[in-house]
């Protein structure tokens, strides 16, 4: 029997695609490699916690000693199964469809999770422009939650994180340069993704992170073309293999 | 035909093992796995130039300009080709030796690279703590160039890279916290080693790093029981199946 479509939390905005975290991507992709059958819920920011509560989610973090529920999410109703976090919804979903696509090639998960954090790492200033363009691609309901819990994490205004001019000049040369170790690292591929010719969870992380630069980022034309266009032929590989589809 | 053994270029101390560096570790234990003979050259460090001058090692970096040369460096006889850099050599010897066990599974190179970079990020304090140590278990000859050459890199004498007290307690604090996140990746592990129950380079890196710390630093006993004893027992799996061995 077909499964039922698996039910996926996501956030909206104002972009054409609609769908714009770095961390949602990463689950769409990890959808669309396994081929799971899923129905988009879009959930805006300040209505993830009752979401997360009503379903029973479980948090993914603690603030000030309360818990803290984030996206994605996803309620698998052909086992019951309610996940949050996208790297243990991609476990998830290899443990419990086996017979599907894998995201994790034996042994790899250590290393997919080092590699995700060195991509963040290397983010840096990109991070703190990257608030700054996202703000700008939310709806009026997120834009007021977003703006006042970012503003209060980081003690200054949205519009200060990586003002235009010499401020943000320097964010991106230093984004450039952190991305030089990235590239090396990806430089050892002996092909189109990160593992070579086989997709994996790997290829999630690498595209939702560069994803989300793309369609909110005015540089990412620039961008583009850092490392002989290695994160802009990424996006394109995983495209073109029909991963970033919209279900 | 057996295969004549490779020239191996490793620094010596005053350490029983006389073996100490993690980045010549690296390439022994990769040699072990390999099950590749090999014969050992020790070099204090101011012969290492002079060393690889002669036989025609490839520079590792440069430093004003000029090309600097570090250990390990390979002479295989068998193909007359010579490699300096640990990372490089494991390519080599995969590439070279086929028919032998696998260092990098498919694919996993990339990943192995980003493993290393958050191995060597998390290091922080403890790099200028090991720095210090290290001084302490070198030859005169070496000592000598070691403290000219660390004291110019760093713009302070040696005994103030780690001074034991507030210093050093805070340098630890912090290794502690930083490899909690390595941690955290290495317990997606799902066997004795990084990659499951097979071996390959992600440990030669793992190990290579905490046996310069097991067998140089003061404070090992304590490091030990850090994170349930994952680095100790991960020193103990390596050794246990003879990857540790001297020739």
């Amino acid at each position: 029997m077909a499964p039922s479509p698996i039910i996926f939390y996501d956030m909206p905005s104002n972009l054409e695609i609609n769908v714009w975290s770095p961390n949602t991507w990463k689950t769409r992709y990890a959808l669309n490699i396994k081929g799971i059958p899923y129905k988009t819920e879009w959930v805006e920011f300040p209505d993830i916690e009752a979401v997360a509560l009503k379903i029973g989610a479980p948090a993914t973090g603690t603030k000030d000693g309360k818990p803290t529920y984030t996206l994605p999410i996803i309620n698998d109703p052909n086992t019951g199964k309610i996940i949050s976090d996208s790297f243990l919804i991609a476990e998830y979903l290899d443990a419990t469809y086996p017979g599907k696509p894998t995201l994790f090639p034996p042994g790899t998960k250590p290393l997919i999770a080092a590699l995700e954090s060195g991509i963040i790492n290397a983010l840096g200033g990109l991070f703190m422009m990257q608030l700054a363009v996202t703000y700008s691609i939310l709806n009026p309901r997120s834009q007021e939650y977003f703006r006042r819990t970012r503003e209060a994490s980081f003690g200054k205004k949205i519009e200060e994180f990586s003002p235009v001019g010499p401020v943000r000049d320097a964010d991106l040369a230093k984004g450039k340069a952190a991305f030089t170790t990235v590239d090396g690292w990806l430089a050892k591929s002996e092909g189109k993704f990160v593992l070579g010719d086989t997709i994996s969870y790997a290829d999630c992380v690498l595209a939702g992170w560069f994803i989300w630069i793309k369609t909110t980022n005015p540089n990412w034309k620039d961008m583009a073309t850092w490392h002989n266009g290695r994160w802009a032929t990424h996006l394109e590989n995983v495209e073109k293999a029909g991963y970033a589809s919209m279900q």
